[in-house]
């Protein structure tokens, strides 16, 4: 609640009231500069419509607004030049630009604040920064669907096993498994889309939570800063913080993906697995074991779910309960969804990365996929689909043929046509058509099946949606 | 995974290499019978549209297609009477549907699954349960917004504290309070708009993970079962459970809103407040203190956020780093999204009822807003904007005539215009236009502000957009 | 708060001031009959104790004491039995206990509830549960340690790659990694031990909240129950449940331990590792395909840390922010904690089972181990300890013979001596000492090593430790 | 895992497998010492301890492990005067102190990695700096207990309500309240105590994974380092971080305690409670609104909650399913015990400060705790205990005497003697001495209950406890 002035030197800052004055212990748990400091090209850039409004309403002068624009424009270069000189005194990166706006420009900075408070300003940085981070994460989730595409596209035909259990179940290609991920991430992307339109709102204007008497333009402001339009409701404005738990929860989704891709990677980077190798970049090794090659990557991004779906449960737990309006457990907000949006940047980087760089060995996955009898099923279909036996039978023949290559040593594809009908008599080498973990992947045709022309369909349908 | 034959009988279901058969612990951590009945509508609905179109490609026959369909209309109304033998040794509802289905139809129930496989059959079910969740979810906010319109229209110029800190602020009216809350389930419910989109995709047809060979029709049992269109990866398909997690982060969130509400609703109806009355249907009450009246139904609203965020969490870490495509791992999904979404529905039902039952007691809360010179705000920004005094200068004289105020034991209001002029000579008796909180919140009539004539228009929009 | 006569009968129970009774909703959300009939023998165990203190301080009759305890008895069986009539207006077990009883034995029924409240009998009878699940998951750690000892001790020599990163860094034996989680689960044991011990007082006779003034004797209720003393303060007894949420903090950090081993035994069961063979009564299979053996319990155990994390989270965040003393919110902290509790049993249980039919595949394992050059530390240690090379040199030299031995295409040990001279003339066949996977484990004698020496000690340990 | 060279300069870091090197986005997603760096004094004590016990195995020479003592003494005062040299390219802390201490002392430096690895040496850093914590929580616990037990033994018998769902239920004392607090502070100090002993034993000398072949005596560092023992399995001392979750899981409890409390001092502190006042050092006010005092510390210890359960389901989350031994992901440990640690000891400063400089208004407890029959409960009982009514007849007759009083306008003592054998003829005038709220709280004589001598003997349990 902004109801004091904000003019005043830090030392008289809270008035004769306050004797005493915040004293260590407080200023540690109270002083938020030490983190929102990252809201000052968000704070500035809100001050800089505010202060237009302000003047475009006659509530100030024009000569005041141009003096507070520019003023506002030199503090944010010496922001961004590093010789800003913070004050922990002074609370907030609110006050800290404000009471830097003053020294510049001298008496003109106390108009500034004029109809709005603390409380919407912070509420219009924070969602202003948020926003920012939607667009960031949608950049990232493009990059990174282009670096699965592009794997995938390398290997649309690549047979690699297709698991249930962690046990092969049936061939699919490493196109079809890439793009698997490409659709994962594409609903992520779209998460982060609609989160940010619907957070596009102003709370500009709100003032402490009731509105302001002063006849300020919330449309304007809204516009200037890119919102669709002012929020509708002055408390609620103030008061919520579902857009950052929707940005935390959508980064948890996100964060999930990421560690499920990043789990494959590290058992598929095992010397039992070596279906992948890992770039340098991206890996550390042993100057003395050659083939030891720590996916140190992989599995930090693996462990960022973690600490996402750790910001989001603490954003939670702090907003339960709260009553309306502002109550100060709310500046616990912003450094969980600092760490959040910073964790899930970087891990949409490093998998960017390490997907660019990364060698799937076709040889490895291929010999994987053919060992099993992967394609049984594939077998037993074909004697329902072809020969019209029920299931059940198709599944006895099926057992019993691979009883038979299990006994001859040999994969089902490298059994005898002669083999084939000494279980069943009606069996034509037409069989051979879907054996083999090549015809197999080559037959599921179905849309959004394994075969390798369906896999470059949604390879080109997502190039498309990506142009 | 579901490369075993479905239409074996329970005792050979496992077949020759399974001769021990698992016992009773693995009975109990592995059977979900227990639970995923629930979704006993939604696969039967499933099972319709599959056999619809097996038959209209020419894979079953039409004769065969009918018989499943008359069979498993048979099997819902035995399930929704309440005397289908539910079997705990078939393990689950798809299992128990059909095997019953073979009980009645005979051997065309054999090829029912045909072209699909348990994993994409319980992906539909699942997400089609969800889907109906979001609609559940939708038409129980739409109801209780329509009950918080109802409060905001009677007491659209009622007089209450503004809280920041639970510390009165400003003068706000007991409509903008309510629509603070209009506007949150808004945001509710158009979250759970976007999530029903972005899941109303069809996993059918995605088989165990790869597609099938059968010529089958995704597009056909998607439109049949009101999906927008087939999901475009088989493996994502079987695999990922992000709209579970989208479903559950909404109704979080929505939970979160609706325990500040009912937390405003436990302190509002202390002894110390009296803001508001329970009805007796919401409250429990003391058969000898006549004033005790426990909100009952308000404090349990109010723990549902830790129930849901839970199963949110719970979920999140369940699929943590699971490698594609379907893991056993993942039968953990149904029984949290479940527990949450009942939690939901009954949370959003009971505040719906609690909310149109409620009293406001408008004398308590206007007397509440009306002390400690709640208006002197208003006093300072009138100094400022009419009178031209610099902030710093308006905050002084506010505080002399606080003090004095409370001095002569009045409120701002009640001090004379004289007493005023003796402060700052420059005060005319428009100040009092300004003073009292009916004046204050008249004010203030910035776009979304407290002014009663704001609210009403708000409330005017709301009840459009619902209509 | 129990301050209403607990006899009326269930359509009086609201008194005239609830004329509207609650209606479905309202018994939805606020019934606790549904979950809260588990604490039926804690209640009526709790209840029997109270009456008899009562009699002894003679504030009832011996005759009623008598008649009451009788009566419990009797509805005990009656429960037990399954033919007690559970009914839903009656709320919750101790009301429709303590109605049971009335019609049972009559009049003496409601002196029961002398000196007592529904306040502190919910508290003792959860408090009860929860005391015995310690000692339940005591009993089934013990039973869990016992299994990893079988393991350990048949193969405490048996080699097998030691992980970091998922690759192989040293050969360790099999008794070695088992023993690792021997000490895990000792730690979780110990830890249910301080619960048990910490939570071990007496909340009776804290009555509502304040204490009572009946001459109650709460140390005799409190030593008839087996607690160690009544708690010192009426309103922490009624109002915390920081024991149950120790309990599930404990839950979750075995629970974690539990997912640990369950994705070794999963990756471990893959085509690829081989390492384990699960039996048949923990993992189903396919018809078809022979080598597929899904290892279902092992990803059920693994998930189960999402279920009692979220349990976890669930009453962390319905506690939170709670005034003293009882808030309705409390009673959402049973099916959190039944539902962990059932989970972590049923997840003990199933990995005790599993790991006790656990075929480990010694074969592979150290054919694993060997690979990749994995004593290469064992060598450059050498080089240092016995050489007194300094480390880089050490380095240097043993990257030249690996690299050598890659060339040749054989690993370390098979090197002969003038190999190793032609890169550092002092090395002496001593050096073989420590090559081979079996020399490099029996050289790590350190305390806690994997030496089979070192394993075998610490099995004994704990052999005793368990006798 | 440090199977690398440890002395080697950063830029040949990673050898010549590794010519491209980490990148920037993989500094970022790996380097460590932008917050092990805490760690500076611990990996010191460690490192020197170490080499005590090297020299004394005769594994170094004296001569070596005395300049690696004493120049591990210079680099620790560098670091302590803030003029330490901290590179990123280093990684970890480790690493920045170990090739500063070979800047310092030379070729020695190269020996003191012997017989260890950097996943004991970070384990052993770690759990030194936990156990300091543990001790650090328990000291300020101590210190809060005795800021409870000042404000307990001051009000003693200041009468309050006591409240179940924030509704008056009867009164206690202001003194008991308080130590209700103190009981649960007091549970929350031992669980750092068990954590503390449970965590006390020494991963050092556990090396990479598999121990080591050097003649290293683990019980002298152990010793050394204040452990109780050395850790008895070398794949678990790496491996584990069940010490930091119980760390965690201790700290959220203790944190739900203390949300509690400040949720009671926000309500306390608004207008309508003003139970207590706040010192001006732990809120802040308004410059013009005299009574507005904004309770901003005890809302920051409330949100604080959050924050550590945040952090503890991240680390939960992390360790989910991680295969022995070290996985990278566990480098995300440390952040979040810090964050939790730093936010605790905080949030228990603050809340001993404010608790300290608390004024409770004797008046306004008081007089609320006499509104609403707050004794209904007491006159029932007597009726009960001293004339034998059955439980329901004296409910009916203390609502008719509530009624008649409502009436009167009037409380229950201060109905007539008359008055009340109007409604039941014998009841005596002894019944005034359970009415009124004093006579009510001292009637409550049970143990732990609320009258002013139960509670002093409670505070004089403590302070010996304490003593």
């Amino acid at each position: 609640m902004t109801d004091r002035p904000q003019q005043d030197s830090a030392n008289s800052m809270w008035g004769g009231r306050f004797a005493a004055g915040p004293d260590a212990i407080m200023e540690a748990i109270n002083a938020s500069i030490g983190f929102d400091r990252r809201l000052y090209a968000q704070d500035i850039r809100g001050s800089r419509a505010h202060a237009a409004m302000l003047a475009a309403q006659g509530i100030i002068s024009t000569s005041d607004a141009e003096a507070i624009r520019e003023g506002l424009l030199t503090v944010l270069s010496e922001i961004e030049a590093g010789n800003f000189p913070f004050r922990t005194e002074l609370e907030d990166i609110h006050m800290n630009v404000e009471a830097r706006l003053k020294e510049v420009i001298g008496e003109p900075a106390g108009r500034l604040h004029t109809g709005r408070s603390r409380n919407d300003q912070v509420a219009t940085d924070f969602r202003l920064w948020v926003r920012d981070q939607c667009d960031a994460a949608i950049d990232a989730l493009r990059a990174l669907i282009r670096a699965a595409l592009t794997q995938a596209e390398a290997g649309a035909d690549w047979v690699m096993p297709g698991f249930t259990h962690l046990q092969t179940a049936q061939p699919v290609t490493w196109g079809h498994h890439m793009m698997a991920y490409v659709e994962m991430f594409g609903r992520d992307l779209s998460r982060f889309q609609d989160a940010r339109k619907r957070m596009n709102e102003s709370p500009l204007g709100a003032a402490a939570l009731a509105g302001t008497g002063y006849p300020i333009d919330r449309h304007a402001t809204a516009g200037a800063l890119g919102f669709d339009a002012p929020m509708a409701n002055s408390l609620d404005a103030v008061s919520d913080r579902d857009f950052a738990l929707e940005f935390l929860s959508a980064s948890s989704i996100c964060a999930v993906h990421l560690s499920r891709l990043a789990e494959e990677l590290v058992i598929w980077s095992s010397a039992q697995f070596r279906f992948v190798s890992m770039s340098d970049k991206w890996s550390t090794g042993s100057s003395i074991m050659p083939q030891k090659r720590n996916p140190d990557a992989a599995e930090l991004i693996r462990a960022k779910i973690g600490r996402i779906l750790g910001a989001t449960v603490a954003l939670f737990t702090v907003m339960k309960g709260l009553p309306l309006a502002y109550s100060k457990d709310m500046q616990e907000d912003k450094e969980q969804v600092f760490d959040a949006a910073d964790s899930l940047m970087l891990a949409l980087a490093a998998m960017t990365g390490m997907l660019s760089d990364l060698t799937a060995n076709r040889d490895r996955m291929e010999a994987a996929a053919s060992a099993g009898f992967s394609t049984a099923t594939d077998l037993a279909d074909w004697l329902v689909r072809e020969l019209g036996l029920p299931f059940r039978e198709a599944h006895h023949v099926t057992g019993s043929l691979v009883a038979l290559a299990e006994k001859k040593g040999c994969d089902l594809p490298d059994l005898t046509l002669a083999d084939m009908q000494g279980v069943h008599g009606e069996i034509t080498d037409k069989v051979f058509g879907v054996l083999g973990v090549h015809n197999s992947v080559a037959s599921r045709q179905s849309y959004g099946g394994t075969a390798p022309d369906q896999v470059r369909a949604q390879i080109n349908r997502w190039k498309e949606k990506l142009a």
